[in-house]
């Protein structure tokens, strides 16, 4: 047997950020979050009981030793992470604010430690002793050691009976559309659950039209069994049997804007993990709620908190649940 | 008549700490505070009613008017500062401990907006539009171009009947003794007031033995008119008219063991500007002794304050006052 | 002329919450408030000028006089509190959710001191000397020795004239719902005024159907003058010289969802002490609207503010407002 | 050219406030902002790049210069305050209530520096160095040579040539109707930018009607080219070329009700500086919309944010956009 | 028998601090407690088990409620305070500051409600049924009325056989020495236990000379039985049976500065109402001691606390303990 | 290899704690540390690199997560920890007091989770697969099951070729000296590691005399090789191949008073581990600065942080270093 569920390689960073009603500008303290969309699966599903890995590369000092506390605190396995000297913890500062102004984020990553992963140092051994290895689309866009990293790791896990999870999760910020569809392009063969968001698949991939037919141009650019595409505040929705089954977000007073998309990917993964996509969908639609009503980008929560949630909610797709 | 009484150049950072007793490892909030040697000394110098203007680059986002702000609050003109985009502000953490610890602080400066300080872009009228121009060792550390930049701001001023201070604070972290001796040797020469910490005066130069031969040894590194000893806690000493003069440090209740020598460099510069060192001294120890009962870098007092702690002691050097 | 126009019993806890969307699991930091039942009623009515005495027993530590001090400013006389040694204070934590999940309490309250009272040792002198002795369905499921000294307390009042206000108020964490029918119906005989919710009409007694049907079944297990059922958010229902009479609860945009049937209830007695039930029950639900924009249990409010929230609601009931 | 585009004349409070939901009653601490509706319009036109000046009078102690450095950290130039012996800072005490209740605010500002403002001791030349000079119908509710001052300001302005921005302010606490409207009609005269709140129309000047009618009004009752009309939520009203311009106010989630009209008036006079009121009073709703999201009367923005909201709303009167 | 142990009359305030190292200068928020001479000593003998009331004048509104709720909760009864509209609360800004500076105080009290009390409205009833009626010389100093109230109080308290404790309490913002002194000889002929301050006797009466010179003038002031004479950190002395009793302060490690000198004639007027000042003297310094550990003016603490701080101490005053 | 090098067994507790100088009596909030002896010992040694376990019991709640979540954080294994539905989890309640007064601890652990740990339960496997197994004489003063199961751990350890650490920590609390002597003396002859305070030694053994004459006595009790007579804010002595060797304890300002017996008793078994009591006394002392100096009972530390600590300390007991 596999010692981890899922494991996933990928940058932390310190979440800096002002309660809402406060600017950046006049700011006399910063809370801490710890923030990273793979950390966050991997918390979200320590969460729910799997055994889950972290893999990265830290800088050898408090702030380093405050992100390894922060995810042994939500049961995340962090023994594999390489601690480094005169590098830096990666940080965003973030002021949420009401629409019509998007909350806005001040990323402050570059030259951070994580983005001198690369496949020579990496720890292998735990990263590919699971069921499921999770990455994302914004490690391979750290650094060209990143991205022959990230690549490195979906062949190995391919190679060595792995199955490959994989959220597209374009950052402008880091990368063009035109280099990041280059590489992903070199990643998508290897996945076997790729998430991809309404939004990027248009910038990234030029995709658009009706979901079934954006669903459809996903499913030709890899051979995973599974494509969810991620449509934000309205939901996600997915082939299942060939069927579309769309799962409607649900309505929340929202506390904190961030992470919804990584709990997500968790609860879809959580249902993965069983052969259960379709509860999966669920599952991540609860836990996105659930992110959205508390502070952070890393979601608490326990087991019987998201079967409540999912009894709370008829099991209503616009797909009636297909036979398996 | 010149513009401003004293002109800097230099770096700002957002200093984030936790409070006393609480490791940064188990951090949930940071307080967030301006820290940079050269605005501590313009913000000190600006509660004492003096014209200051500070002149760096920022980037121009939430955070870089967050340091204007701040400086601005504090009486300082910052019509100079550069924005840029695509840039970061440099940071650092600090962790107060109790003796015998150090309190510890995490740079994380590299790549900040201020190391781009060039001769070519800095705004040199206002920069020279003074009675001194108080430069530091600090800036030099910070890249080619900004050391470029302080041997070109010592020599303009010069050239143009501007005095120029110069503090050493040699940062270990930035560069070796070695680099940190051969660039400053290029300065000394421009320099009117020279403050040399008694450690720096050891590490950077190879200066020992008694107060006399390091200060006699400094004054053969400069013409500069005046040197400035000090002594971390034990005070300053400096020579007047031939004379050894000591001002030893008051004892106080630190609350922030941080922005001391800052404080005491603008004490001594108010004092410059009268033409009184002898009092400057005193007032530097009188700020040294104020900023470390107070949180943060930054100096908040007024004149009559200072006043009054330079009644409350009597003014005992350790020569007697020299006839001026 | 009695001391008092309202005395009560009970328990009264320490809560301690943390601030919406914390969860417990990651808490630093409690904030603590005072809760019970008997005491929130109480300190609403001393808020809107009755003379209150609250009776109970608490530890004889600086738990214990947290709890005396809270209640003194709020204006409740607690001069008959019992100080015991070797006990505890009851507390419960609060981690308020945003629905659809219902916000949780860990209760921990056995064994507090509160649930050694008995009918040998309570201060009944100034318990018996008041218009209304207020009592509710928590406390007789605290112990049997507090069972039968909730039924003593209704029978001496009973017994001496003063009338008997009761809450029934069940809760399924402390006894089972036929426990409490049990007992509950040896109080009930004694009762003048009834409060009883909708949900606990059909848990404890079992009583469906429609509101006339659910206040016709209560009055036959009581012969108090007046049976107020209440609905949650829906508001509250009475018969008034034999017409159903129904305030709809006022909408409000919530900050602590604790204490709003206390508050309730506050409002009502107000208007029983006055013989006037019908602005009683608006009282109600004006009251239940102001704490749950409240934080804390304890309702602070004035008069002034009550009659102003009068106001501005048309006392608009389903039924004319009966002649009296 | 004028030193300045905007100067202003008034007084500035400590706003002591407590969170929502907490009653003053109860408060532990009080956050501290800085109010006044002329350093308010003031602080957000800074915000927008403008030069302005704000002139007033202060205690010459820790909260006067707590005053200054919130004011000079906004941008504002107070040079030319005035500090005095013996005098008080007004306060403000807040109580944010849901409702139907209103906010409470408690003023406390009887005998403050600045109501011992006159004509003979304000510094008139910085005052009048100014493209507009904004004055309220607050200042001269303060005090007889308040009185005297605002209209001397106001004579003065207009007989150097300076326009002059008025803004009605009742306050009811300060002075009767009556005694406002014998007053303001003295200054009027002198006005070319009018705001008034549709109340206060009604309240101060008698005036009721349609929109257009109040408008007609207040137009005969000073030269001003411009008169716009407020109206609390719903938005602001004035005649553009004749016709009727109603801007709607913009939806926006609570956190601060204070300020929102002195923003507004803020991007009106933004507006009025391009030449462009009908710009200004897009820009005045979408500053009040960034102000009621944020903690504090003081608007904290930058040009670009405004920009952006500019964007998000189509720019929708009632009226076409006239020509000019 | 008396309804109280004591009562007074006097001043409630405001107290707005910010923590130790925070300038008010750069303040975002203000911690409140409850300040004012009489009122402190009525909390501390409150805490201690004596029946207190205080009498006063506040404004009618929240910040009047809060200072009842203040006092209720500490045990003392203020039924007999006047509540006024159209008045204000004092208030005073507390910086703490490190040696040599001195905490600095921003008094703000003027016009407040209490400086209205007069002989006229006060509550005598409850004010004279008391053993002991405490004064201090800061009430006459408030206003003309206050002052004939003071007076009025002291001589109906000696015409009804009321002990009369007054505490000399110079405060040079209010008065000048010579106008305190004018007043102050007109009460002292009615005081039973006179407290007087070393530096006060000097200032105020012209007195100085060793402490039993002091002591033996103050006799010639006053017929009081008891003349105690505080020495700030030194402690305090008194003739016991003609001997020279002196009690020094105790050593404590200073958490805030306040209220001192009022928790030191709470213990001395305990020991007083046992007819035992000497026990009274050294609780006078044990409750200055631990009012100095706390936050805030008003002593929180306990009978035990008390007895414990006695018992850790070995009663050592600088005479033995007389026989009685 | 055994799994671990430390395995301990107890309870953890919720600590509930306010700021120094704010009494518990008018507090608002607490601020939340986990406290537990035996999980203190396991935190610090976890935060030196030791594989520590941690077995216990507890509510099956957000709280018991908590206390995994926090010890997880902290490096430690928390896997064999029973999870119950129906118990509580036991609290204390801390006031910092300045001397002369205690520390003020109020405890409320009866009934507690852990408890109820019996030797039939509990998670035999992962306890004895460690190189020491660290008790304390606080577990079997919670319940008879406990102290079963304490002395069934000592037994089974010693059989099973595990070394037990002991820690008398004599709770006056929980039991009386008599029964603490009577169950201590069952356990002892299994204890390889015996701590015993020098206050303890005289209470439950009524052991006096000089420190050889106590450890003498004490080693009479037990085979263990190695004693630990530790002094308070003395320091400990021990004996050394029949030396007496005293560490004093290190100067520090204290931030908090609890949990330095636990970290010295971490220090210690440090050095056991390794073999070299002689240093492991000296890292008990440096730990023991260290935690005094941070505010909460569980230390986070780094074994760069202590080297540092024991190279600034020449390691000077009172007798030279024995040799090994």
């Amino acid at each position: 047997m596999s010692r981890f569920d899922i494991t996933t390689l990928g940058e932390a960073m310190l979440r800096l950020s002002v309660p809402a009603g406060q600017p950046l500008e006049t700011m006399t303290g910063l809370e801490v979050h710890l923030g990273g969309a793979e950390s966050n699966v991997c918390a979200a599903l320590a969460a729910l009981g799997r055994r889950c890995a972290w893999v990265s590369r830290l800088p050898d000092n408090a702030l380093g030793r405050y992100v390894l506390r922060t995810l042994r605190a939500a049961g995340v396995d962090t023994s594999a992470v390489e601690l480094a000297k005169d590098t830096r913890l990666g940080t965003y500062y973030v002021e949420f604010k009401a629409p019509p102004r998007a909350t806005e984020v001040i990323y402050d990553r570059s030259g951070a430690a994580a983005s001198d992963l690369t496949p020579e140092t990496v720890a292998w051994e735990p990263l590919l002793d699971t069921r499921v290895l999770h990455l994302t689309g914004i490690t391979p866009a750290l650094s060209p050691g990143c991205c022959e990293l990230v690549l490195a790791a979906a062949q190995r896990a391919k190679a060595g009976g792995v199955r490959v999870s994989f959220d597209v999760n374009y950052r402008s910020k880091l990368w063009s559309p035109e280099a990041a569809r280059r590489h992903l392009e070199t990643i998508l063969p290897y996945v076997d659950l790729l998430f991809c968001g309404q939004e990027d698949a248009r910038t990234v991939f030029g995709l658009e039209g009706t979901l079934r037919d954006v669903l459809g141009a996903l499913h030709t650019l890899t051979p995973a069994e599974q494509v969810v595409l991620t449509q934000s505040h309205e939901g996600a929705t997915t082939l299942l049997a060939g069927e579309l089954v769309h799962v409607p977000a649900r309505e929340v007073a929202v506390v904190d804007r961030l992470g919804a998309g990584d709990a997500f990917a968790a609860g879809v993964l959580d249902g993965y993990l069983d052969g259960d996509i379709y509860t999966g969908l669920h599952k991540g639609v609860a836990l996105s709620a659930l992110i959205l009503a508390q502070h952070g980008d890393m979601l608490v929560t326990t087991p019987a908190e998201l079967s409540a949630m999912l009894d709370s909610a008829a099991l209503e797709g616009t797909s009636p649940r297909p036979n398996r």
